[in-house]
């Protein structure tokens, strides 16, 4: 492949997004099955691209989980075939109408769910997230222009080649999938600029990401992937139920964004609380960042205790870190939670339903959990089959994003000579 | 009212959001019919200031349509009352439950309607837009910064000052609506960066002020309002229900963005058709730009008529002016709407219902019309009861932004002590 300019990719995929809008479910899902037996039939030269990623990465330094995520091994890359399949089990949102009806004039109105067109998505190491997405766009017929992390060129490179050439034997446009192999930061500028071409930007990434691609845009950005997250537990929680729910949102995968950072408990209950959740989080390697009066009554229990300091409250942690802060109740919770909160998953432990009812409401995030873990907040666990991104802000979507996000839509309306008054 | 920076109102505007959002339906009716009744009350103070902006609008030399667009009447002022009442009546989405289910592990899920937060307005000089967009915003729960058009400044801030009041006087924050009265295009860039409390910008404008926003926010910007809207005509097309709708498309109001700007017309038909759109248009002094071939079937009953330029096919007109092109049929026509359209309203007239469907599903604009003119792309003719906005991008909303399209959703999540396994 040569490497066309970034406007060249553009020019491509609207005219590939063009076809795809059109394409039937089942050429789709054909598409999908033949990226899948490409995947597994280029196995050893894909294997061999992410090799040599593997090995620079070694030269320059990388930690050794960053290698890891980058490392592809014949058992991963035959996970990620199987999640090609898994795409091909899910709905086809395109062409679904809704708002369906007739005006009082005798128009016939309806919305009908199309693709976006062009979406482009940039994003750091994982070589599985280049044909995760590619799968997603082309299920929801968008085109795609993908701009992975610069450790994984090689791999990313011969991923993408394996699809283009799926794509064409399914008679499918190869430039419905595309990526940009030049390492440059001035590439990504100009993907951010090109409205004439594209149509959504999805970074997928840490802030600086999100917020690098907020400031050079001119194509709406879904910005996201960010949490600061919260939970309350009011007087009235079950204690029992509220260690290993606090236990699941900070250590089942402490490194994602919907992993609780700050522990907000009401006063009265919090020598019951706290002296508990300080041993069982200790025992597991947790550090506690907690305010003057959560201090004695966690650090009895917990050898790993630090007092909290003024920027704890709006750190992501995304490690085995914990901030705790008792409070006086819901309202300065609530509180606590409008100053800090990044608006991503926060969680209210109660058996009050008012209280429940008020956390609800007045949270204004992404997702709001009553008694469950925020660990949730993802399209797998909601039930929506695949996520492309969790989007923490208002417009489009919202949480995750699953292939219905993926989607836009189009009014159509039929009349029989209809004239405007 | 002192002036504030535009900092301080967004500050103020996220904390009177906060409040705003979960207020109740009748609280926010009570709210607009305080509004209505303070627009009346204020008449004379409106009236005056607004002739003061008329003055110098007069003064520096501003055209009569634009000076008739920005002067308010007694007869005006009442319109604009009964159009706050009108808001009254329609339902507020707030609060609306969907993708109601629960889960195979017992979560219990669903999506809630909420306002977006703070919405940013930028417009141009109708004073009527800042009480509409207001009392839309208000009627969704959203805070509103508002920045009119340099010419309406003594206006905007009368109006504003009615509706600041009455918002008190209902018992809800007086921030949740605000004026930029600085005339200055830095105060501008300063909303359109403001993303740590604005949520959304709406332009409401021409095609540079949505460039401008596109360029300089980091907020997501809402972009549309500019048409180049086209209308194909096959063969099997009604002659004489062609007439009306392409008359109306053009003419009922030419400075609209979803009149009609490109006639695409079949061979087989042009002869018939052609000289009687002349004949017709001609009558009420529009100007045909015609290519080689729909030259000679108009210029016999159209006095006045020129050449196309190749500039024509991507001009939005907003005047009666019509480009006029002959087609081989239906994929020509596809391919010429792909290349000129801005994805706005484009029209077939046809009776062939595989023409129809075709051209529904491939012309990719925000409206698709089959025999139907493209005037009826708007909130109030579509049933929507209201209109913010005409959105020609594919993220957030499509078409005519209503009460719906002013509001996000969050995700609820009910569990009973759940962790993610």
């Amino acid at each position: 492949m040569d490497t066309p300019s970034v406007q060249a990719l553009g020019q491509r995929a609207k005219a590939a997004a063009r076809s795809l809008a059109t394409v039937s479910t089942v050429t789709k899902n054909t598409a999908l099955q033949a990226i899948a037996a490409q995947l597994r039939a280029d196995m050893d030269a894909i294997l061999a691209a992410n090799e040599q990623d593997v090995a620079d990465a070694r030269t320059n330094g990388l930690s050794a989980a960053l290698i890891d995520r980058l490392r592809l091994t014949p058992e991963r890359l035959q996970a990620i075939a199987a999640d090609v399949e898994h795409v091909i089990t899910l709905a086809d949102p395109v062409g679904e109408r809704f708002d369906v009806r007739m005006l009082p004039n005798g128009l016939h109105l309806h919305r009908r769910r199309v693709p976006i067109g062009v979406v482009g998505v940039i994003y750091e190491s994982r070589p599985n997230v280049t044909v995760d997405v590619a799968c997603l766009c082309l299920k929801t017929g968008n085109a795609v222009i993908l701009r992975g992390g610069k450790e994984t060129t090689r791999s990313n490179a011969v991923l993408v080649a394996a699809i283009r050439r799926a794509l064409a034997t399914a008679g499918l446009p190869d430039d419905a999938v595309q990526v940009i192999t030049d390492p440059s930061r001035e590439r990504v500028v100009e993907l951010l600029r090109m409205d004439q071409y594209v149509d959504m930007i999805i970074p997928r990434g840490g802030a600086g990401l999100h917020q690098f691609c907020r400031e050079h845009a001119t194509i709406p950005v879904i910005t996201g992937g960010v949490g600061v997250c919260h939970m309350f537990v009011d007087a009235t929680a079950n204690i029992e139920q509220a260690l290993p729910v606090i236990h699941n949102a900070k250590v089942q995968r402490p490194s994602a964004c919907n992993a609780l950072d700050t522990l907000l408990v009401e006063r009265v209950i919090a020598p019951q609380l706290l002296p508990r959740v300080a041993a069982d989080l200790a025992a597991v390697g947790v550090e506690l960042r907690a305010d003057a009066e959560a201090f004695p009554l966690l650090s009895t229990a917990a050898p790993n205790i630090v007092p909290a300091t003024a920027s704890d409250w709006n750190t992501e942690f995304l490690a085995l870190v914990l901030a705790v802060r008792v409070v006086d109740g819901l309202d300065e919770a609530l509180e606590h939670i409008w100053r800090y909160s990044t608006g991503h998953s926060d969680a209210i432990l109660t058996t009050d339903a008012s209280a429940a009812a008020r956390f609800i409401e007045e949270v204004d995030s992404a997702a709001v959990f009553v008694n469950a873990s925020t660990r949730f907040n993802d399209g797998g666990q909601f039930g929506l089959g695949a996520e492309v991104a969790v989007s923490t802000q208002k417009t489009h979507a919202r949480g995750p994003m699953a292939l219905q996000e993926l989607t836009t839509y189009k009014w159509v309306v039929e009349g029989n000579g209809h004239v405007r008054p």
